[in-house]
């Protein structure tokens, strides 16, 4: 059977391991999927049984510093703190450093600084930023010299989302159909639209329920109707393409919208039931019905959470921020206008 | 094409149209689907994809009183009042008291007075218990001494679960494959749980957003997972009917809740999206889980508004109701007991 560790060596093969800086920095987008990956082919590499179209945050995302430390053990910062070893989070980070202890490097570890710039809790995955910005930041240390689809499989063995963390704009991650998922990787899908508008929508910063990982299995294992999500996933992905390519907001939006529903219908249907909405979130999404009967054109995006990302063009910023003041507004093709 | 009016005239072929009283009177007890109906594959006749199987709510349903008076119409009386022409409910049943205009009785019109027991808005269908107690007022009306099964079916012209309201306990709805319906009626699955205790939670009594009717159009043409509906829905069918044989509660109840929560993603998925929950909806759903997760085997079932029925035993009465005070609790099997 494949194993995280082979893939590593295969694309690191005859790749030095001598740091070549001190520390090396990188920063990855986070990103939001509007077509969403949902279920595994491969659970050890995070092969996906569909592909998926995302758009990045812009600098919104992760900042990641690795140093080389003489110590028995990795020493996880986030945010300023250093964490504790126990936390899951920490042991997922080493237990991906690991795959790169190997050869000369065997008793090597790092410090690894992470600093997210994403409200906290606002419902947009850290992993995926988080894996990209460390799998860059690991690059610069050893100058690899990686290539991109390089890096996008590197950090998928992270986390699946990671993936697509390396670009800003519209990516997307094809699904691939080899074992060893080497065609399994993220690139750009090369259309701006400049103004396009997403709004972060937080309904509850708690720690979510079920984990996506936990969340993807059950659904594929037990839900009667996952059989029919791949078909639907791959006509999603191409209305998807042609509205981005035609500045087709209503259809764009329709699609996004529609293809975060059917993703919850289907994990509803689980067993038992995965439900990541809360009271409020359907409060909001009756908003947004509302709003749109009432000709405003809103639409959102729902992921493994309660959380809502919200649709929207340039031109209704005004309108759709009336109804959800607090609404965190994000230009993506817009990188300098936003604050970080 | 097969029409209402064709089926009628073959199951009252040879029936007199001659009133053998001056008024006729009859009680048709409401049910609640924990294997739901859902999705026609007759349009016309009501004639449903899958079999479904319900409990009845015991003395709470219809009074349904039938005269008739000689005038150019129906008249509607509901709950005391007479109700104007104009609204839907009054013109289905006149569309439906048409088709026993037939031969003789072509310019025949009743007085039509019915009274509900059920508390208004307890999500609890009327149309059901409403059509079945006026086909019992007419059979008595006329003394045709119809057999049940055809009461059944001529119920089930008028709104689909009609077909289950003619019986108290169990009561299940065979599909049938007949394209005139003759084999579509429900009979009675005879076994008593005389522990069973049913709850109904109000959540919302507005009227709903969207009707059966049309939600069932939508889901069987727009859901990409429709496909998979009758397959699951029949393995419910087959460990519903055979929990109730074991008096098996755990898994009788979490099947119904199963079911109820799989046809709810099922039109979460059609397009445009059906939710009938309403925040308060998931906010008592958790409360429920929650329940359960700290022992107490408590369930629910949904039906197409945003109310919860709870499914529960007699030894737990008072557990559920100290969570949920306003409960209504009926004992379907223990008829004398009930509150009417």
């Amino acid at each position: 059977m494949l194993n995280k560790q082979m893939i590593v060596q295969t694309l690191l093969k005859e790749r030095s391991f001598t740091p070549m800086v001190v520390k090396a920095k990188a920063f990855a987008p986070s990103n939001i999927a509007l077509c969403k990956y949902w279920g595994k082919r491969d659970e050890t590499l995070n092969l996906p049984i569909t592909g998926s179209l995302s758009i990045s945050l812009g600098n919104l995302g992760a900042t990641t510093t690795v140093v080389p430390i003489n110590e028995a053990s990795d020493c996880i910062i986030f945010n300023g703190k250093v964490m504790d070893k126990s936390m899951p989070f920490v042991q997922k980070i080493s237990n991906f450093l690991d795959l790169f202890r190997m050869d000369q490097n065997q008793n090597m570890h790092y410090q690894v600084e992470t600093s997210l710039n994403i409200p906290m809790g606002a419902g947009v995955a850290s992993s995926a930023c988080g894996f990209a910005a460390l799998v860059s930041a690991l690059d610069s240390l050893y100058d690899w010299q990686l290539k991109p689809f390089e890096l996008s499989i590197l950090a998928r063995l992270g986390s699946g989302s990671a993936a697509r963390s390396f670009w800003h704009g519209f990516v997307e991650w094809e699904c691939g159909i080899a074992l060893d998922g080497m065609d399994s990787y993220a690139k750009p899908f090369p259309h701006d639209w400049k103004a396009l508008r997403l709004g972060l929508l937080l309904i509850d910063s708690n720690e979510k329920s079920i984990s996506s990982r936990v969340a993807m299995q059950r659904t594929l294992a037990t839900s009667p109707f996952f059989d029919a999500w791949p078909k639907t996933q791959h006509e999603d992905m191409i209305l998807l393409k042609k509205s981005i390519e035609d500045k087709d907001f209503i259809t764009f939006a329709q699609t996004a919208e529609t293809n975060a529903l059917t993703l919850h219908a289907l994990m509803m249907s689980a067993r038992p039931q995965i439900v990541y909405s809360k009271p409020e979130t359907l409060n909001m999404m009756d908003k947004i019905w509302q709003a749109r009967r009432e000709g405003l054109n809103v639409f959102f995006t729902q992921d493994a959470g309660p959380n809502l990302k919200l649709l929207f063009l340039e031109e209704d910023i005004d309108a759709v921020s009336r109804i959800f003041p607090l609404l965190k507004v994000i230009a993506p093709f817009n990188l300098l206008d936003q604050e970080c």
